[in-house]
């Protein structure tokens, strides 16, 4: 019999959102079997929910590095291939990096620390362990995101000029939304920045990750609209590009009524893009010399980079679930054959925490631009 | 360690697209495990699919009536609890009725069998063994058309008078559409009807589950449209119900350029309702009072229908796998207490078979309206 | 100074809401104008509502034949070129004839009459006095349709298989739907039919202004949903054509939160479009071999046939009336040209009353098919 | 017999897009007259293009100073009543004043004026001549503009928070984009700034009219990515307003494959509200605790503000041109009445050069905010 590649868990426990969207998606395909991890720091939360999680309670572990200890005592054809870290952000580091340290792949959630400095300590980390790490970055996931990658790696839009991404949820429009909305403003948990850290590296890295130009300069305002909040709520952010093109972030917490609207708008100067991941099936495409084009997953005209992304005939809705188990997939691979995949890597995560700390220093200043190192 | 219901699988080998979705569905929450299928009819690649899909390949059997035999000769802890049949149509019947002799719970893909009479066999059978039966319709177990049926229930839309179903595919437009098509319009392997019984019965079974009124009279136009096809490759059908409302389905598999359009609207006096399986996560509602609402799943507003049948929040778009995963989860759920869940039974396989003969009959004959025997 | 084309109207009174839209569209580009008309029965009413819209008050006459003869006695330079038909439907026969006989051009509203002897003896008698005679079908104005038109008359649908028509609206759902409702389903005032004379007429009249091709048997059911109604309110029809096609369409005034949902779905065996009335800028244009295009009025791409009858660029909406004034515009070229133009004929209202005989006929009757004479 | 309200109109030549739509939407109504013109700086022209709109030939001037004089001199009932300013930018100063100086009414196109001190003077003259005054600001007159103004005033989305509003069109993205296009970048004719003249000023009016909070501060990026180009073709600006809301602007020309792609989010406390130009008959609110409600244009639950700027029921779209007529219908009423109408006004205009220098100067400059003189 094959076998499957094992995973233990750091994070979702009870309640938890993105722990469970985790399991499922590492689920989906059937090459990965959970078997282990910290779901709650109090050790009989944490044996019930793996119980509750079909496993053997044993694996339940009150603490990371519990979980290690025992982990690397079990035999090889027992223990864990790589963990996957779903805490709240200032757990990202000592965890990846415990696990690394121990010799265990590391799949992350986003963002990858709580400052560039952790980051780039994890970078260089990664690269003196030889184990695969993937940054979570769910968006880079979705078919249709992939094949508008593809569209602007092969010229399709032509120089891009302009970019404009927006990502609002109302979630966070009063003050108190619940446990999960918590430790996202608190700065304990969340690090130097409440909205931005959440969403607003979503709107970066999907940029980034799309038109493959990072984001050289960015003149911010970071607000807070609720009374009391210690961390922004809210962000605008201006872009600007090596080649000269502009962008905007237009990202809020705040904005009630939103799901989660996240929009992405690139414009070449050839063609441009929309893709919205409350819609995620569509790529349309627009020019000016020709009918809007919709590019629909799984459909003629469509390419490599959803197809191979992709489980189901076109009109068939895949959705979330299916981003994160596409990352998942890609890693699994990554274990079997030890070649990094392409999925958002640490130094993407270096990138992120960079800009976060750039728009972050930009909104508090009086500067009107801040250009991010790389 | 808690136990998992355990299924094993006829149909669904390689290439096979319907069989593919059962077992991502069934993995999704984690609770239900495959461990033996009939992949294919050539025992060596029944084997090998089985280890593809990380089984035992001795588990991987030639035909069901091996399975069968096979499986009841395992001690408890390791035979199956139930089957998944995904078949060509023309298996579903004995293969469901070899499996509930041998005292194993059954969950079907649709329609249920070739004809009425087999129909009302298996009825017959499922009463007498007591064993658990679902009738895979994965459409009715989409969130938003589970919030429909509450709607209606409800009494939301006050008496319905009007219903108008569309369901339209072209991937059969043309004469060659490969292996997936060509078993659907060959009598031998799907019955009487090609388009209508594959996706004509969707539409009937839909609107029957969401409002609760049985089609009792129907008019209907089967017509083939590529040359040399055995069976219907569309077909339109008015209908009549008990209480005077009136409906059409229109169904088509030479719909040049649709995808999976599925498209259901029902209106009463009070209220009308529009769902479509291409944009699943809206509920439409209108009145000739109020703006239009939309509900969303998992948003304010929308019902604990939906609720029960979702596992993400609102704006994280869920699809066709969860749909089908939510009616596993209830089978699985019924396994395990032994009551009959809120999915559709054996004995909306046998109206599903009447509405079909119906309409064939209607089509084929010179009478306006044929009733359909209850 | 050029002279503009002088209009008369009869119908379009206070709360009218046919007619103030003619007007409208008569002014729009300038080149009609309006002089007199009978504006309702009371003569001091139509003097005032004359008055009202700027006219000579002696210009509102209390009946259509004190304004022939008024008219007919008015120099060269003064008296109108031609009426405007805004009754409800049993005016159109008798005040139609009455202004041929006189020597006038005629638009008029649809349906040309209360039944095809009469509408026969209307095309005789236009054919007879050389008189320019328009009906008036507004939604063959919309550039969008005539772009649908062209394509396929240019073949890119291939041959048409199947057309689905949908026309709902929900504002006589209920019993008292004020006076633009009353004599709508008054057989007195509308004739055989309510809904389907209505609303009914327009999908019949659409798909074959679009298609080009004759409907040849209907299976009807007509049916009345409100209690005391003395016509239909609600209609299903399939449609078969010379050629094998197929086709549904669905009408309805008691579709409860319908606005005025008009949607034309043509499936051809090479590709397909769809238009819907409530989003008239946008052509769907669908095939199984590359991605929706959606064709916008104004936009590269769409051709001669929508640019024709566009006034604004793309992204600047055009809607409802524009459609009048595109008929109303092509009417004025006739009268100044002597030539018939590309608007529906009188041959067209025959066409249309003969659909609806046979649908009632075929709802009210036994038979399956019923033929439409041509 | 009733007096029509006499207009003239400076510009509108030949090809100009903007004069045509002036007249259609003057005439829709049937209560104003378009008498006279300059329609062009060659009298032969301007004659030809007055007889081509059923105008006496004499009426078409070959400058503004003539027709001054000449309409000055006629009598009563001839002349006109107000005049129409449909110019390139920099012809609104001096024609304006010079109508308002001679005693008539005037309408102008946005932008009021190519600066403020102008436009300080216009608003000084307006009030010292006691004549009418209205700067046409289209999207002001759309129906569900009004209704979204009205329900911020009446409290429903509670306090503002963010405002979003994208205006993107494709159309300057290619070097030659045509004469409409060609004075539009320059500064002689435009001013100083192209894109954020041309459609950033009409975010800025829509966003105060709509929210009646005048934008305080701005940090702007003005760029222009055509070469050779002299001002800007596009423009990302960031908001902030007295309560502590923030905005962003995204204006591009150059966003490639956009039509007219004006969007207006603004997200209250309570609620939000999204309208967009391509599709006006819609306004979507969202909140936290319900369903997305569409308001509707003509539907229950839209309210006065919609209603009374609406000519026909609802799904029978309205577009573009009835925009512009709601601001005419309105300019009439005051002309005929002598009170200022609920159309922006002089001082709008003056705000509107204010944000245009003040955004200006950010972007050219280096402090991060500018604040914005009333």
């Amino acid at each position: 019999m094959k076998r499957k590649i094992r995973m233990g868990m750091v994070g979702g426990g009870p309640g938890a959102f993105i722990g469970a969207v985790h399991r499922m998606a590492a689920r989906l395909d059937g090459e990965i079997e959970l078997v282990c991890g910290v779901f709650g720091r109090d050790p009989a939360k944490s044996r019930a929910c793996a119980e509750e999680l079909y496993l053997d309670p044993a694996r339940g572990y009150a603490d990371y590095q519990s979980m290690i200890k025992a982990e690397k005592a079990l035999p090889e054809d027992q223990k864990i291939d790589f963990v996957s870290i779903c805490t709240p952000n200032r757990f990202h580091f000592p965890v990846a990096k415990a696990f690394l340290e121990a010799g265990f792949h590391v799949l992350c959630e986003k963002p990858l620390a709580m400052s560039s400095a952790e980051a780039l300590e994890l970078e260089a980390l990664v690269k003196k362990s030889g184990k695969m790490f993937c940054l979570m970055h769910n968006y880079t996931g979705f078919p249709m995101v992939r094949q508008a990658r593809q569209l602007i790696a092969e010229g399709k839009l032509g120089t891009i000029r302009k970019v404009n991404v927006e990502y609002s949820l109302g979630w966070l429009a009063a003050p108190n939304a619940g446990k999960q909305a918590a430790w996202r403003v608190d700065p304990k948990q969340a690090g130097i920045s409440g909205c931005m850290a959440d969403i607003g590296t979503h709107a970066q890295n999907l940029i980034e990750f799309v038109t493959g130009m990072p984001i050289r300069e960015v003149s911010a305002e970071l607000a807070t609209f609720v009374p009391g909040r210690a961390l922004d709520d809210d962000g605008s952010v201006l872009l600007r590009f090596d080649n000269g093109a502009r962008g905007v972030i237009f990202a809020s917490d705040v904005a009630t009524g939103e799901e989660n609207n996240f929009i992405l708008k690139i414009y070449g100067d050839k063609a441009a893009l929309e893709w919205q991941e409350q819609d995620p099936e569509n790529l349309f495409i627009r020019s000016n010399d020709a009918p809007i084009q919709i590019l629909r997953r799984g459909w003629p005209g469509t390419g490599e980079a959803a197809a191979k992304n992709s489980r189901l005939p076109a009109g068939h809705p895949e959705g979330f679930i299916e981003g994160f188990a596409n990352i998942y997939r890609m890693f699994a691979e990554s274990i079997r054959t030890g070649k990094a995949g392409d999925y958002p890597s640490v130094t993407d995560g270096v990138a992120e925490m960079r800009f976060l700390e750039a728009i972050v220093a930009n909104s508090n200043g009086t500067e009107k631009w801040t250009k991010i190192t790389r």
